[in-house]
């Protein structure tokens, strides 16, 4: 008699401290790949990983193995199904171990297995997506990339807000400008003939189609792809990555910086709550200064500021001497102005930026030379998450279209949400990779997505 | 003094029969938009709906109110603010109504609003996605997609399935052969100068992405957008839909029939859990014959059905004179076919397909001439998911891709994932737009997805 478990359910059961049930435990069921295999001929000892979570189990084995000499020689890789007596082994490193009475063999794993018990370059494992979940590091990032995901539709769908899955083939670049990427089924670029009958891209934001939602369900969120054609190389940027984007009627920028900040939280509690194990090593082997939770549990722990964008400036005035940009009306805030900001407030929300540095869409303040739009802005990282108030206004729309040379005739159904009963509303997006590389301390975009597309790149 | 509440709350109020609490609700403010107002100069009634329920709240309002004359005159779509008198009506219609003490008209509607109060066709307003979903049919529509979307993250989540983004942009499309959508930068067709450096196409299955991962984490889903460049129009087909693709590692088709069974039924009971209201609506005005509900319910408590391709051939073949395509081996299983078995069996997954007719990944019987795939089929819609245990073995992979033609270098990765501890695995793919439309009784993919992308049409 045995029981087929996982290692995940052995650790949960521990973690219970559910002695009962753990010696009740006898024979158990694994099955798993080898991460280390060693044996002085007479005992073996196997780590075994099953993928359901991010610690092994160790196995032993001894020489009454009927297959102690196959066991013996299987390499790191190997896929195995074991039966063996479950053992608690509180004087140890690991707090049990598994001695197999019977171990099968699934699937071998050939000597030239690039994943070797020595550490590898993040570089080097990025030649081999395929194989580098398999990875402390990596196995970490992608089991929270899940969590992560699941913590944002949790944090919306309990508050009612409704899925909304915004189309990635679009016939506007509105807001892609040149960084979009066309789609079609021809070699030749006339359109006319194409698949649609038009130029196609791919979406660099579903906010627009989103905003239509609003207007029915009152609170709406996206969460999916985008894209962008931009020929950069940095470590934040990627041609495709996720982004959600919530939108909400009958809110103002407040409403939607309170909604930016309950999120950003709550995403943080979640993985705490569900990954602890992955974010201690973050914490251990990942962030620089070992700080990564004490400073996450610091933001889930702090209301975040807020300042205007005229302040902003006004306080890296003071300091002008220590930047290399400097500080004028209308300026992009750098990343050395939001070191600045983030040093002397913790996160911050900037708003009320000048219009002319942000998008048609965004709401004009009552000064007419600003719109209500914030940045949130995070020590370490930067901005984080940006979003405004959209201008419900038809003919205030129309006019910032008109002078920032909007086409008008594509998002004639944009503008014509204005004319039926377009109450104010918000909303924001946050790029769900830089969330997650926020979370996990994970410095490369390339490192966080399962298969990165980036320039030139695009073997797998 | 008055609370500020969505109409969703209210009926959770009243559904959890808490009348103590609706005793102590006095004064409530609601904010919505109107569905429809009448008034006789003295008196006037507002359907307000606040896009967080499918129901809506019955406003009264009479001369006392300050601003009568602009209420009364407040077309339909108009965004307000009320302030009002929650008062319970157990005798009427509705079963509570909100006697108006202030309104706010937020935003008014332009008389050539595209909804009236008519009843309007599904062809008319596919003119119009931007404003659908403000109509019954698709209000429901876009809540449920929303619900069932949650309803597989939950499914999967709970049983420690890790959720992977399989990448959108890909450079082999093995399993889209003609049908995928390149994605370029360029106009010439010159890959090689193209921003990836190569032929880039969109998605059409992130099953061999997702196959690494399930070797990593043993249990692994995917959500997200796939594209088919197919020129067909058909109530059944769009160019772009979302697919959830489960891969399991050490499972082999029975499990993988267990797991379908699971996630349909597991999918159905969450929408009825949450989308009540929804789905009484789908049952009495959407399915024809008004049996919806009972059809599911009775999908949830039944055992599916399984029986070989062999099998089923046997059996049409017994009734063979009633089909117009005539029974023989190796042959697509029609619609008609389908119908017979459904209506025989309800629910069936057809099991072990002649490997000619399926595709290169899947893995080979001992019969040497079918494979372990499986399709499930329901009544009324026919096939709803499909999978296969996949070919775990490397030299049996090689093989079939060099009979079916595909080409292995762009693959090679894939085939190397069958050299490192390849245990055998299993997963499906489920169209989430056809569950969707199985669930809510729609007919037409146009009609479920928020703005969809077909042949020519491409206008949102």
């Amino acid at each position: 008699m045995f029981e087929f478990m996982t290692i995940r359910e052995l650790y949960e059961l521990l973690r219970a401290n559910n002695m009962m049930e753990m010696d009740g435990l006898e024979y158990v069921q694994l099955q798993g790949w080898i991460k280390t295999n060693r044996n002085n001929g007479q005992v073996g000892f196997i780590e075994l990983n099953d993928g359901t979570y991010f610690k092994s189990c160790q196995l032993v084995y001894t020489k009454s193995l009927e297959n102690f000499e196959e066991v013996g020689r299987s390499l790191t890789g190997t896929a195995m199904t074991i039966i063996g007596r479950f053992k608690l082994t509180p004087e140890m490193k690991q707090p049990f171990e598994v001695e197999l009475t019977e171990a099968v063999i699934d699937a071998p794993c050939s000597n030239d297995y690039p994943l070797q018990k020595k550490r590898h370059s993040f570089e080097y494992l990025r030649e081999i997506p395929h194989l580098r979940p398999r990875t402390n590091t990596f196995n970490a990032v992608f089991r929270v990339r899940s969590a992560l995901a699941m913590a944002l539709h949790e944090f919306f769908q309990n508050q009612g807000f409704v899925y909304v899955h915004a189309p990635i083939i679009t016939g506007n670049d509105a807001e892609g400008a040149g960084e979009a990427f066309t789609v079609t089924t021809r070699e030749d670029g006339k359109y006319h003939e194409d698949f649609f009958g038009k130029r196609a891209s791919l979406t660099v934001s579903g906010q627009l189609h989103v905003e239509a939602y609003a207007l029915a369900y009152r609170d709406v969120y996206t969460f999916g792809p985008t894209f962008r054609a931009e020929n950069s190389n940095t470590k934040k940027h990627a041609s495709e990555f996720w982004m959600c984007e919530p939108e909400m009627a009958f809110a103002d920028l407040e409403d939607n910086i309170n909604l930016m900040e309950d999120m950003v939280k709550s995403c943080i509690e979640y993985v705490f709550a569900n990954c602890p194990e992955e974010m201690q090593f973050f914490n251990n082997f990942i962030d620089k200064d070992k700080t990564l939770i004490e400073r996450l549990k610091k933001v889930v722990d702090t209301p975040f500021a807020k300042i205007t964008y005229e302040k902003a400036l006004a306080e890296l005035k003071e300091v002008e001497e220590q930047f290399e940009y400097k500080i004028h009306w209308g300026m992009d805030i750098q990343t050395e102005h939001e070191k600045y900001l983030t040093e002397k407030y913790g996160p911050v929300f900037v708003m009320d930026y000048p219009k002319e540095s942000k998008a048609f869409y965004m709401r004009l303040n009552d000064d007419n030379r600003t719109v209500a739009a914030t940045d949130l802005l995070m020590p370490v990282v930067g901005e984080l998450c940006g979003g405004s108030q959209r201008e419900e206004r038809y003919d205030a729309l129309l006019k910032r279209m008109n002078e920032m040379n909007v086409p008008v005739e594509p998002l004639q159904w944009y503008l014509d949400l204005r004319k039926y009963g377009c109450c104010i509303h918000s909303g924001f997006g946050v790029g769900f990779e830089r969330l997650l590389m926020y979370i996990t301390a994970m410095e490369n975009i390339r490192d966080v997505s399962s298969y990165p597309r980036t320039p030139r790149n695009l073997e797998f």
